[in-house]
């Protein structure tokens, strides 16, 4: 027991520490104040080697800020709202195509002129969950009506029509359901839904239908969870439907998890314990060299991506939150274990001690495969968000222990 | 000079059983005889993994098919005559989404509905390739037409309006050339050109622009071969502008070195051999390791794509064709010396003993990363292209010898 404590508070130690090292960089290096909002595009010692703007990480950028100040007093800083509240404004500013349509751009020039715009849902979800905080550490209401109204469209584009999204309808394409998009629905859910009885009755079967639509890319008997199924949930054929991502399970665990402790289901975690925690971990850590594969094939075949058995920062950080959070609800030693392999795996190979943040790409062997510290892809989210969360529940479990 | 006829003839034979071996594998493993056209999702073995029919390599195997079927009296077989034909019907009954539009989609279902299209040409220029060379294997006049006709489309395309290609017009979106355009154009007009003295008329002055715009890519006073620029030839800020691809840069350099050869222009073959052959390879091969970079920054920042270090065949396959070409028009021993260097990691690495064809995907260090011997975007093309070419230059190179 005694041995349990001094681990658990050496971890939560060392997540903070390394919080606080992680938050620096992105302070010292990404904000851009002569336009607002964010650089993400930064190597390995923090210099700008791009100043595109990807919309989904400003919007990310925004919403950890928000986060970190509101929930932890080291971080209520008027620094970190001051940037929050220029990224945001950029966003309003800048995210839209052609207003007042509600479709944003996927990457903005630094002034914010449309690049890119993804026929997808994701830019918009990142812009609602970054204006939701904002509204909470502001309490301007013109934020939360923004989120609301974009959440609305995104319902909309998910439920009943998705063709302003601007897909073509092609004969020969299935109508196939990517996990993603109910998971990113759920946790808008929740993001809208904290301390909101309004918004969460509003929203409560909307979270109900994300979980069975996550629930049903479990397939084979549950031997498999699977990225893309057919929308009424059988699985599809080709590599499409063998597809797996098992940092992308993990993280659905965790979000499943928080479903069922809002839901106060007992049987649901106990499932996604099995099916989203223990059963990708299974799959997707190479025996070989430690880490999470980031993508596999059902069948064991060859995947066709090129970076298949890379090691990415973000699996791993989704895995440590999943695997604490089950502890922390079922109690369940071995979790505890998991996060214990993971999270030693994470701290020794993704960390950069020199410079801060962590790197993000390393190859099947765990060698820094690319030495960025953000990119297209990668910006202030992943990281703090499973530290902060990790530092949470560390502190809860060793209160539960005293 | 013994030594050098001795290393030639050994070269050739080498490369001819290859062909040989390569070939066996699509004509047993990738037919398929219910639809026509090809399985190009291969595993390591021949087995098919997914039946998608991506039109690109549907295009190119025709192509490949016929030309040797034309060009290489092994290969004047019925077999290859027929599967070819059976491809060509595939791409007229399927390609174009839309017809008479002649968009074509990127990839179908194994019978031919569209499942994605591509706001590019590329799909439109292997389909014309096809054509044409099916019009020469069997003088059927409306393959020719319909090769003719999508030319025509093509050139509307990249030198008129592009509005029909889809492309949605950003006021962030800097109007950029991709050097794989004037390319594959410049590849058109030889094709359409070869013994036609009328088509070869009537694409001359077209074929000097695709020059021109490749030339341009050159920047840096000469320093770097830049994968965009401009539409007018200048660099292009951030990672977009500073994008280098060394086995493209050499792919380019062959078909410059076609071209030039044409025009008689000694002064652009010394250029293309400077630019276009010996600085991508001074660049771009791994000193540590061997191999073709994928990848590279030209300010030697580290690149933002996850496989940039990775070694493709095709790269190794281009870099081959360029340098046996560069010492057949040049004479000069150091551009021999360097066909032997690349040849021999390709082989070494690359071939696969045990069950023929090559791997497409190595990592940093030449292990094989994915075992697929095709897959959405290797099939029946780089390979035998650069071993048939091989064995023809090899084969001249020794007549002169004699």
């Amino acid at each position: 027991m005694e041995k349990e404590r001094e681990t658990l508070q050496a971890w939560k130690e060392r997540v903070g520490q390394e919080l606080d090292r992680v938050m620096a960089f992105w302070l010292e290096h990404s904000h851009d104040r002569e336009h607002g909002g964010f650089f993400t595009c930064l190597g390995r010692d923090g210099r700008v080697y791009d100043d595109l703007k990807y919309v989904w990480l400003q919007g990310r950028q925004v919403w950890m800020y928000c986060r970190l100040y509101r929930k932890l007093e080291r971080f209520h800083r008027p620094e970190l709202l001051d940037a929050a509240k220029a990224g945001g404004e950029f966003l309003l500013r800048h995210a839209r195509v052609a207003p007042p349509e509600k479709k944003c751009a996927f990457v903005l020039t630094r002034d914010g002129r449309p690049v890119k715009v993804q026929r997808s849902i994701f830019s918009e979800c990142f812009y609602t969950m970054a204006m939701n905080e904002l509204w909470r550490v502001t309490a301007e209401a013109r934020y939360q009506s923004e989120a609301v109204d974009m959440m609305d469209q995104i319902v909309h584009w998910v439920r009943e029509d998705p063709s302003g999204l601007g897909r073509p309808q092609l004969p020969g394409a299935v109508a196939s359901e990517s996990m993603a998009v109910p998971m990113m629905l759920l946790c808008l859910v929740e993001q809208l839904g904290e301390e909101d009885e309004e918004l969460a009755g509003r929203y409560a079967q909307l979270g109900h239908w994300c979980a069975r639509r996550i629930l049903q890319h479990v397939q084979r008997d549950g031997q498999a969870v699977l990225e893309n199924v057919s929308e009424d949930g059988e699985e599809l054929s080709g590599c499409l439907g063998r597809h797996q991502n098992p940092g992308h399970a993990l993280e659905a665990g965790w979000f499943l998890l928080r479903h069922s402790s809002r839901s106060g289901d007992a049987k649901l975690r106990a499932h996604v314990i099995d099916t989203f925690l223990l059963l990708p971990f299974r799959s997707g850590w190479d025996a070989d060299h430690g880490g999470l594969f980031y993508f596999q094939d059902a069948d064991g075949l060859c995947p066709t991506q090129l970076e298949w058995a890379m090691k990415l920062w973000w699996p791993h950080s989704e895995a440590m939150i999943a695997f604490l959070m089950g502890y922390s609800e079922s109690g369940d030693p071995a979790l505890l274990r998991l996060f214990y392999q993971v999270a030693e795996y994470t701290f020794r190979q993704f960390r950069d001690p020199e410079y801060g943040e962590w790197f993000g790409y390393l190859n099947r062997e765990g060698k820094v495969a690319l030495t960025i510290k953000g990119g297209p892809f990668k910006g202030c989210f992943h990281v703090p968000r499973c530290l902060a969360m990790c530092e949470e529940m560390l502190s809860a479990l060793l209160s539960r222990l005293a």
